[in-house]
């Protein structure tokens, strides 16, 4: 099986990696300059110039360069060809606008660092993670059966599939949303001076807060109205507690509060149930 | 120098224990349930029935009832009485309100767990961990230096010195506000069935939202405009995140992006010099 990877950032090249590690050398594409350190390295085997003699292609780019390679990408007909973008919608619009000879694949796996780039590459990245598969009534069967086979091999531990627009509201939610708060988060002129004030929940709250803006803007864009949805109920969350506070209104504040913890405990219970 | 600790539960348990593997026995003050643990498990010498005859009295109550035996305890004249509670103002209002034979230090250990009670009570809670001592103009600094000693022996490794009303600002922000954007976080309709769809941000985001809301609510009350303005301002930079992803505005959502990475950036070059 002759795999290629297009995109050979921190998430590509982790992919190439844990393949190899698992036995699998795989080709690769992106700038010169990755190219050539990835080559050096022994990440990839060489360079892939067209795709046209692969049967697997993994598109770890960007959204819209993936789309545009997805669009125009010169593929072998039959050959699985999945993406890894953070949003799927706009990606099996792009892939189902007109028929094509290969097999498309959503996917999303859940791992990452607050670093990019092939130097922070790293074979365990996907180590006991999710990946997420989208599905629909055009998707093979069999495609995604090998590239399940791939991704147990490169260490990912759980595989939920969905439609691309479940998978689309539940990452505006879990994902998109987290960042948008921790953006926010660290924007009060109180931030100054934080060291010794806190004993990590603002630590946990902030984590996120340096996300790469060109990237996320296009992954915002390309999932609008649910990640809008999800703000405008968080915002209306808040603002019950706001109103609560102004009014020194305990008995609303100790019910909002309440209200929180049961839902927590009822969302870690279903954490250890699945 | 005898030492009393009035409040058994994770953090007191937890204070009673430190000093131990430091060398000093203390004695303690609780129900009769958790004094008769306490003594059993040999994590305090005796019950305190009357603090008359402690040097030093760390207090580990709720705020309510740390007022309450920081008005009404029989303290022994020039006695060292410290409470640990999340809020200063309101105890510095306290104690102030009269003349008191005892010389008092606000404090406020940054640590915790997510469980409590005495049962979870632990020597190494506080290792590495910092201690905010307040202090004003009738502070004692003989008073600050034997707190700084006891808390060195407890593990804690920094104790930052601010007014009460410094702390509350910063505090409304690094911690009150966090667990009000965590409690709202997880009543999302979206939440249920996310595992899977979350390489950790959600976690990070939610793992304070089951807040005892008990305490917590009075901690909200006792710190009013501090944490209404912070949750203010937080809703008001999200409502700016919401009118660009509504208006599709990819110039001013990326603006938004941007100058959260950069003020992370310049928060997190802080905690390293810090």
């Amino acid at each position: 099986m002759n795999i290629a990877i297009a995109g050979l950032g921190l998430i590509g090249g982790s992919a190439a990696k844990a393949l190899l590690r698992a036995g699998r050398a795989c080709d690769g594409y992106d700038l010169p300059a990755v190219l050539e350190r990835a080559t050096r390295e022994g990440v990839i085997r060489a360079a892939a110039n067209s795709f046209a003699a692969y049967d697997v292609v993994l598109i770890a780019l960007p959204p819209d360069a993936a789309m545009r390679l997805l669009d125009e990408g010169n593929f072998k007909e039959g050959a699985v060809v999945a993406d890894f973008c953070g949003v799927k919608g706009a990606l099996e619009r792009c892939v189902y606008a007109k028929p094509r000879a290969y097999r498309y694949v959503g996917c999303h796996p859940m791992a990452g660092k607050e670093v990019s780039g092939i130097e922070n590459a790293d074979a365990a990245l996907f180590d006991g993670a999710s990946i997420i598969l989208t599905e629909n009534e055009r998707t093979d069967p069999e495609a995604v059966r090998l590239l399940e086979g791939l991704f147990a091999e490169m260490g990912f531990a759980a595989m939920p599939h969905c439609t691309a627009a479940y998978h689309d509201r539940k990452i505006a939610y879990t994902s998109q949303l987290a960042h948008i708060v921790s953006s926010a988060y660290v924007k009060s002129e109180t931030a100054d001076g934080f060291p010794g004030f806190t004993g990590g929940s603002f630590q946990d709250m902030t984590r996120i807060a340096g996300v790469d803006e060109e990237l996320w803007t296009r992954l915002y864009l390309l999932n609008l109205p649910a990640a809008a949805s999800e703000l405008e109920g968080l915002i209306a969350h808040l603002q019950e507690y706001l109103s609560a506070l102004r009014q020194a209104d305990e008995t609303t504040l100790r019910a909002l509060l309440r209200e929180g913890r049961l839902r927590k405990a009822a969302l870690d219970k279903e954490r250890r149930i699945l």
